[in-house]
């Protein structure tokens, strides 16, 4: 079967997380994506935990199905096969610091001068323009700084850092964005273009509400805990064995739910007979519906509520979610393909279903460091020589 | 400036944030997004706090630059009409609960089979199959059952949910990942495609490090704070007037950090020593850092670990941000033009920056409910007056 993307491929010169993690969707979406990796170390997070027969488990995730090969690009000889492979390639993604690319004489000019169909997708802490473009980031400065963190956490406690690395992932996400609709454009148009995402520029791109509110009030929003800042009962509360979700959105919800906790009266109460009343007494309603939710357990409860119409759901630990049925039947747990004697390891699937696109039930393998070198000098030999023959007899584009 | 969408026609039944996160990305890569909605009432976030005469200020930014036309899909008028849009239009999105579309005569094999090119993208909770398909879910329920807010939160605290509303923000941008996959597989394949997105299934795509460690350890991460889990010192510190990131990843990182805080020894101390004996020590060493960073503002302590070449930066609450120079300088907090009469308000910029899109300055208005249904049905027919002219003379596609 034919993917998307299948005619394209991808040189990723990406390191971390923010490039692998778009390169990573390409490649699920069926690109060929070629990784140019640092001679002896290759990319850094071959040395991030958790491993497995000393081989890193985050690693195998990020890079299944891509291919490696070792490339100095300060090497002349390097620099040849490097220059080689972007004459046969549809997108080249670069996460340097800004300028470095020009250093190496591979800057956005240049190249587009040299292969004009070339797209480049670049991500980085800050950007390529603005006052501080030049400063490193990390996820963790970029959520701080970005406004993530002071919306997240205990009311009326610190800042906590969002568990996933969303100041990475997000990025890496609006470059496969930025890169697909390259990839579009130039169906039309025959050129490629520059794609410039920053960590920074991502954050605040994803905070909506807090935007809205902090810009019309003038009042910075704070931390909420588990609870939605302005819905309520809408929080996580505590079963016997865990916590689990009530998300009670109006007053029909809020009468099924007093139903369903076998606590009727509280419906008619003044102190929680509208959402205004509800968030003023937001602690005590807490308290009262944990008294009967503390003596069941959240499978019980979940059952309960459901049946009387109550949005609800469990809080699961990753393991949980690992296991989840629904998560299972929609292939989002895979098994990535294991290389010739190497460790087995489990990834997510891609959250992208759609027809005309193969719906895999393993992820291919994660590639060791150059792998493929040899592999890939062939193919390119054998592009290139192609691509003579036909320029005998067809126009070039 | 052309950009890169501006040919598309976008049929947006989609409400609240998900499907309307999507739509206003393509949106502002240059799609015409016409937002069909229900008559009277309309989307449910023109209802959504914060409001400024009367309008809210989470739907204006939200819905930026899209049109807005009211259409009752169960009225037989309405459906005519929402068919001839359908028969213009590039790509149809949905949000309902799976099956609406087929009860409303509209599901994706009724669709493609009368409009071939069409691209027909779905957003739900839980996705267009598996055994809870037909379940509601909110953000909030995703964000519990995915695992997120199980590694976010105080360490040995309760769980949190992320400030953000991630559990639809993520699913929408996989929605628009999706159909700017499906637009570029159409230019070789002339054929529309259907993509389901499931919010559950987003949530767990972006957890990356904390399922390689729940799959390789089989114990599950819990939260941590603002600190990273196995490096230290990588954390949020107190300075005299609020929190920074000090995010020192190895050993001469740290030792520069020693010296910006004029704790040289602490750099030799058997106790901080390496990475492992400093997360072993992590409290301790908090506390000695902060008993110096505590002694002066934080803008203090950034200038002087960016002299000494640590990664450092604000935690900054959503006001701050909105100030941000580095964000200014790259367009990232807009004006949205005001509708004739109507409130101002300030929205996030867009950050796919890229050559061939033009950069906005400010955004377009919001649409007040059904302002544009005299404009959409004139320019109706004129694309069918001018479609049936180039039927006499082209062979349809």
């Amino acid at each position: 079967m034919a993917n998307p993307l299948d005619t394209l491929l991808i040189i990723d010169l990406t390191h971390v997380l923010a490039g692998p993690f778009a390169s990573m969707t390409l490649g699920d979406l069926g690109a060929r994506v070629i990784k140019v990796e640092r001679p002896g170390i290759g990319d850094d997070t071959r040395a991030f935990p958790p491993f497995k027969e000393g081989e890193s488990g985050y690693f195998a995730a990020i890079n299944r199905g891509k291919n490696s090969i070792a490339l100095d690009l300060k090497a002349p000889g390097d620099r040849a096969i490097f220059e080689r492979l972007l004459a046969q390639a549809d997108v080249v993604m670069e996460n340097y610091r800004p300028g470095v690319m020009e250093t190496l004489g591979y800057g956005w000019d240049e190249l587009h001068e040299r292969y004009p169909r070339l797209i480049y997708g670049a991500v980085s802490g800050f950007g390529h323009s603005g006052p501080e473009a030049l400063k490193p980031a990390y996820d963790m400065v970029v959520q701080a700084r970005g406004g993530v963190m002071s919306i997240t956490g205990e009311e009326g406690g610190p800042p906590v850092r969002v568990g996933a690395s969303i100041g990475d992932i997000v990025a890496g996400m609006y470059l496969t964005q930025g890169i697909l609709t390259a990839l579009y454009q130039r169906e039309s148009t025959g050129l490629g273009c520059k794609i410039d995402i920053a960590m920074l520029d991502a954050q605040l791109a994803i905070l909506e509400h807090a935007v809205a509110i902090a810009s019309v009030t003038g009042a910075a929003p704070g931390p909420t805990g588990a609870r939605h800042p302005s819905i309520t009962p809408f929080s996580t509360y505590r079963a016997a064995d865990g916590f689990f979700v009530i998300a009670a959105g109006n007053d029909a919800l809020f009468a099924k739910l007093c139903d369903a906790l076998d606590l009727p009266d509280l419906a008619k109460d003044l102190r929680f007979v509208t959402n205004a009343a509800r968030c003023e007494n937001v602690a005590l309603l807490k308290r009262l519906i944990e008294s009967q939710t503390l003596n069941a357990s959240r499978a019980h409860w979940i059952a309960r509520l459901e049946r009387f119409g109550v949005p609800t759901g469990k809080v699961q630990n990753v393991s949980e979610a690992l296991e989840d049925p629904q998560l299972l039947a929609r292939n989002m747990v895979l098994p990535i393909t294991p290389r010739p004697g190497g460790p087995a390891f489990v990834g997510a699937g891609n959250p992208i279903k759609m027809t005309g696109l193969e719906e895999r039930v393993a992820h291919p393998s994660s590639p060791a460091l150059d792998q493929d070198r040899a592999t890939i000098l062939e193919w390119l030999a054998a592009a290139e020589k192609q691509q003579t023959a036909k320029s005998d007899t067809l126009p070039k584009k």
